[in-house]
């Protein structure tokens, strides 16, 4: 299971106010925090990035990789802040991520990245449009992303698709299409295509208290479902990723388990 | 999901020396939380009972029943304790349920009394030649079970197969097979099988912080694949089932889910 730290958004008031003002010290320390809790890459979020995206995307992922050894996950809609990401990424802590492309034609600039620079990324699979109603449609989208994919020349082993989490307080029955769409995803190719969740999106909405429960038990069935790849709160989600591990036989019980 | 509050059980020391005693105050103080953490139903293990187990029994289900509105789980070996304990349960609160009958041939006379009752019965998948290996001996069992259950005029609405959790730390293997076991014992009768299972099973012999742990995701699983009752501590995994029948669509969401 492959854990990105979601942290590091501009959806966070404190990483905006941090990007505006160049202060690497938050940027620093909730990198640090991801890193020890388990996180084996760093989201990096930006946004669209209109104003300056290519400095911004530079500044982040140099800032991230200043402190700690993990790759980062580029997450924008501006091509050339993702280019700019690529160029500056430190690859001795392994490959970075493109996070993201879809069926949208003006994001398939994002694919011949991929391409170009030979790096895995992720195919949403959101169609033209809108929103897809089932596992079905998710499918039939996912299907079309590989076939674009192929087309640029990118690797199926390079593409996580990704079938779109949506909030559980509004869209309670997409939780058990999203659960169908893991399976469904994997039988797509052989050996499996991969997967992964932005999994905080199911309790976006949800009262504090009720957020990391909903988050917790929905990664166990993601991963029971096998998932391969989360962009979540490392420090919410590791004592999941562990047990569900053991329940399916995938690390050796011991009684320290959840210490190692 | 039928909740089966597991505390009042010979295992527990305090259980032990109440029932020595006669004292109903523990007694009354374990079933009386186990209803209000959300417990559907009381079990009472007497173990084999050898010792006046009609008495043991009888006192056992009057005493629960004294305090809480709730049907009694009669856990004991001995048939005659079974027989007094199904003679003064109240069904006013629901029908009682006997636990367990196997393949063990002596375990047969605990179908005579489902049918002569008219009650729900546990069927464990234990054979002839002891534990189960895999999910396919226990649904080998399992046929033959309800064959037997067939031969005796007991109703298959009233069969619930148990697949015999295994503890985890020793035999790990087994945690999948019990989960897989769970989904085909549905596909062995249309309406579906019911299945149960004794949940803390799985974490015996492991640390104390690790035993709620490993009880709540597991049995988040075991929900998932469409498990209908649990003998287990109902404060420990009520959140799970709330949690679990919002995924999956079965109660609609309310901010306030967990505390309805």
């Amino acid at each position: 299971m492959l854990i990105i730290g979601e942290r590091l958004s501009v959806v966070s008031r404190k990483v905006r106010e941090a990007i505006l003002k160049k202060d690497k010290k938050p940027i620093h320390e909730i990198a640090t925090e991801q890193w020890k809790a388990g996180a084996h890459m760093i989201e990096a979020n930006i946004g669209p990035a209109e104003d300056d995206g290519e400095g911004v995307m530079e500044w982040m992922v140099t800032t991230i990789q200043e402190v700690v050894p993990l790759p980062v996950s580029l997450d924008t809609t501006n091509s050339k802040a993702m280019e700019a990401g690529l160029k500056v990424h430190n690859n001795q802590w392994g490959k970075p991520l493109i996070n993201s492309t879809s069926l949208d034609p003006e994001r398939f600039v994002m694919f011949e990245l991929s391409a170009k620079y030979s790096v895995p990324i992720i195919a949403l699979t959101v169609g033209k449009s809108g929103l897809p109603r089932d596992a079905e449609e998710r499918v039939e989208i996912a299907v079309q992303l590989i076939e674009k994919a192929v087309e640029f020349g990118v690797s199926l082993e390079d593409v996580y698709l990704d079938p779109l989490v949506l909030q559980i307080s509004t869209s309670q029955e997409q939780a058990k299409e999203v659960l169908r769409a893991i399976k469904l995803f994997q039988q797509l190719n052989d050996p499996p295509m991969k997967t992964i969740v932005g999994l905080s999106n199911i309790s976006n909405g949800c009262p504090k208290h009720l957020r990391p429960i909903l988050n917790k038990y929905f990664f166990a069935l993601l991963m029971y479902e096998g998932l391969n790849a989360a962009i979540a709160n490392p420090a919410e989600i590791i004592e999941v990723v562990k047990t569900i591990s053991i329940i399916n036989g995938k690390t050796l019980y011991a009684h320290s388990y959840l210490e190692i």
